[in-house]
């Protein structure tokens, strides 16, 4: 059971970590451009969110590497738990941030020029940062499925 | 393992049957009795995913009172994976509705009287809407997880 791709410490587990990290940076990166997103709340809960998880990715993903290319860490239930939770949490908030980004920019882009700030290349810039926190959300919840699919038998 | 609470047959199961498919029906029920739902396209989400919600939750609690009531279904691990995506699929598909709903009424609310309509009470029930949304999902996502749980030991 603990050789089933994905599973933590695997080279799949380690390009799972890879795409959440550089899609939430992307997504972060995409928001934290454009000053303009402090005016709105959903905005706001996407940079926090995907503040949460870049840490988490990144830390899980060191740990990854350390696993394969250096020493096979053991695969304690514990551990197993806590990454299961977290990546849990992490992919509910990631979905819930993506969302209300994405309904709100909708809601802006209807609403014409004078909520959707003048220069079109911000609304579009936030659309873009909702993408990448979709495609973040899609490899967290993967990774937190595979890690619970293990965990009964351990 | 086939004991756990929870578990598709359960008494616990009817219950989070029952707690989805009350709460699913109160949330469409508070965005339908507005028809200015039509004009947001998070709200028309909201009210599409509820009604998937319903006739699902509907048919499983039915089948749990069967299962209690009348004659325990024998598990099969091809019943339980059906329950279990489709579990999976509608509560990911209730919290992006819910928070969707949730940022626009919140958008709606701050823009102010010539975007929420003069009614203040329509915002208060599309909100309730959110809320009732929110607590179906937090049931749907439980069912899932642990019909997952069950399924490596069948």
């Amino acid at each position: 059971m603990d050789e089933l791709p994905g599973t933590f410490g695997t080279s799949s587990s380690f390009a799972l970590r890879l795409g959440q990290t550089v899609f939430s940076l992307a997504s972060l990166f995409c928001m934290c451009s454009h000053v303009e997103f402090y005016s709105y709340t959903a905005l706001c809960y996407l940079v926090t969110v995907m503040g949460l998880v870049v840490p988490w990715s990144l830390t899980l993903l060191m740990v990854d590497t350390y696993s394969i290319f250096i020493k096979c860490l053991p695969h304690q239930r514990r551990i197993i738990l806590i990454i299961f939770l977290g990546d849990l949490v992490l992919s509910y908030l990631s979905l819930a941030a993506a969302c209300s980004t994405a309904s709100v920019i909708q809601l802006l882009q209807d609403a014409g020029g004078s909520f959707c700030p003048p220069n079109l290349k911000v609304c579009d810039g936030f659309g873009l940062s909702a993408a990448m926190a979709f495609l973040s959300w899609f490899f967290l919840s993967f990774s937190c499925l595979i890690n619970f699919w293990v965990l009964p038998s351990m």
